[in-house]
């Protein structure tokens, strides 16, 4: 797109009470605006992103045969009155509503209870199983204080999968294959190095849960890793114990402070129980299903990848989620790099042309501020030359090149 | 995908209270689940058809510049306040709820308000307009009675789209172009022939709005219909002043029921007086923008094209935005079926195939009341003669074929 068309251009200034790096570049550039405390408006950039960054999990969990579909924000009482969890004092991020009988609703903020109530409407048969269904769907949390930008907000869009078996067993395998495909999505969103499966509490149901943490030193948790065995405990259970089980050493854990960008868990069935989500099996007697469940925010995980991915001028996006492949400059010669940004297009590239009449100077600083991979400049000088001139948002290196070669360099980043 | 890994399959019974066709339809046929009145799950099949219609809006309006972007569920008072419109007496479908410090909060029922004041944040001069932002995004409606299935219902996915010019006729020519893009959305969704671009009330700010009516019986307007020239009067407007100003001629306007799926209004100057959205014009002076606004309900358009695509057996998908393309279905011959499944994938097209062990009566009723545009049968006797059976699910002909005439039978069919 032709950056003169973009309503949200970057600006220098935005609300001094932002503190996390993430927060400030995203809407400095353009990606995000606030309305309140915690609550974000996504704009086109930003929306770029998600869509890049929901479509690589879609693919991923589709492959194992999930299921997407989208639940609701209103939510009955009654279910959740079953698990108990109505209660303001059992889940303290409730945000509550009413109909015009003054009948109140949930709005929600997970969907555990709806997805096994409505799964209890089908499920009969052990035939039927195994079930794995999804959705990208807003969650609003009503959380105290919300002062962490982007990454914990009042509401947000999580990907929150679920899964049902028919016995411990087979949810046993069912997580092994959905914690690799969790594995294959944050090495596919580029933050694949620094991720680390931790060992997390199970809380009340199971041992451990597993969550996926993100290097960062702006993080709010703390874990202890294994480098070499990709592998990490989270400070809650961090103990002699927990690692002697885990087959650890003291000697190689190393302290480091992360984001939590996603987390599993084995509920077995102490949803399935209450919701009465039963099935018959071979020998036709009724059993609770055995469930699990694996969330990922997406605001949260775009804004963590932010968070470690930047310098000191801006946001350095990873290919494959940038919200655009190529940033396009020019200097004066509008009409030659018109050419260029249609041959591009017409190539398949996601093109961002700064076709604006601004001096060259707030071009690079804008273009290092939004971070795409990939940036091209055309201008008087190299046009006499017949050259023009390309470098990598992660790299100082400039290099200048024949049409031919830079065509060829764009290709085979793009390639790998 | 096979039909035995579907977990919500078709049913005999469900709520009683259900009068619409197409909450019947859809229910029995795996599409929604009713939570309460006027609460609907999407399930995978009616995500299916809904990512469709939403694709084919995108297209229509990304074509003419528009950008997406996501606003929020969760509404600041302060924004609403300086229209009036916080007032459930103003309002009267407000859902509200609150912060923890007991700031009362609106959910969002329509976004004029929150996205003029997101564009005056960024708006600066004329060379910054038009500019048109649309979204895909949840609204919640606290309506009194929610008795018409997924017609009317308390939580949908609305497509609103916002335009903002300079002036007024900036506004009347932008407004053209995206009624005629809605014009052509409907013509995609394969209902243009009985939609109507229909005059209807303006409100306080403008003579007219226009609404897209789908003709129904059971539709809920009843509107004027000059079936030569393609347009009408919506009842609440019909009057001889009306009819002469339009240069319509009574007799030849018929009475009809029919169903409003869209319908799009010349804001003008009614929110971006009170919200301060506002530009320096030409001569460097200060103007308020121009708006217009233009939705289109995602489960209301779907479930609309039900009412009016059926039969007694159930659905009938036009073939752009059906659940799949193709209906496996096989009698026996599960290896025979399997192979061509598999070469119906690799060619690219969407098919569900129905692999269950059932009996074949089962499996023809529920592939006329899913509602997929073509069945393909295979079965023993048919392979012996190295033939396949195909049916249109609009015609009751069956057509025995080669596989080399089904494959190009079914390449017409999509071609067209």
């Amino acid at each position: 797109m032709r950056y003169s068309n973009y309503p949200f251009k970057t600006r220098k200034d935005i609300s001094s009470q932002e503190v996390s790096k993430s927060a400030i570049f995203l809407q400095k550039a353009g990606f995000f605006e606030k309305n309140l405390a915690g609550i974000y408006s996504t704009l086109p950039f930003g929306l770029n992103v998600s869509k890049k960054i929901e479509n690589i999990i879609r693919k991923n969990l589709n492959k194992h045969g999930a299921l997407e579909l989208i639940l609701n924000t209103l939510q009955d009482p009654k279910i959740w009155e079953k698990s108990g969890r109505f209660d303001d004092e059992v889940i303290d991020v409730w945000f509550k509503t009413e109909l015009k009988n003054k009948t109140v609703l949930g709005l929600a903020n997970t969907h555990e209870e709806p997805i096994t109530d409505l799964v209890s409407k089908f499920l009969k048969s052990y035939k039927d199983l195994p079930i794995a269904l999804y959705q990208f769907q807003t969650k609003l949390r009503n959380e105290l204080r919300a002062k962490n930008g982007i990454l914990r907000t009042r509401e947000f869009v999580m990907k929150d999968l679920y899964t049902f078996n028919k016995d411990e067993s087979s949810l046993d395998n069912i997580y092994e294959i959905y914690k690799q495909a969790y594995v294959d999505i944050f090495n596919e969103l580029g933050v694949g190095n620094d991720t680390f499966i931790t060992f997390a509490s199970g809380g009340s149901f199971c041992k451990y849960s597993h969550e996926f943490q993100l290097l960062s030193e702006t993080g709010e948790d703390t874990i202890y890793v294994d480098f070499d065995k990709k592998i990490a405990i989270n400070k809650e259970v961090y103990n002699d114990e927990v690692i002697n089980e885990l087959g650890l050493d003291k000697n190689n854990l190393v302290e480091r402070k992360s984001i939590e960008v996603a987390n599993i868990f084995k509920l077995k069935t102490i949803y399935s129980e209450p919701l009465k989500c039963n099935f018959a099996d071979e020998d036709n007697k009724n059993q609770f299903v055995y469930m699990g469940c694996y969330g990922i925010g997406i605001g949260r995980t775009l804004a963590s990848i932010v968070e470690v991915h930047n310098d000191d001028n801006g946001i350095i996006w990873p290919k494959d989620i940038a919200p655009y492949q190529i940033h396009l400059v020019n200097i004066g010669e509008n009409e030659f790099a018109e050419s260029l940004y249609n041959e591009l297009l017409d190539a398949g590239y996601e093109v961002l042309w700064d076709d604006r009449d601004v001096r060259p100077g707030v071009k690079f600083t804008d273009c290092d501020l939004i971070g795409n991979p990939l940036r091209v400049v055309v201008s008087s000088r190299l046009k006499e030359s017949n050259q023009f001139e390309l470098k990598y948002r992660n790299s100082s290196d400039v290099h200048i090149l024949s049409k031919e070669e830079l065509l060829s360099k764009i290709q085979d980043f793009y390639a790998n």
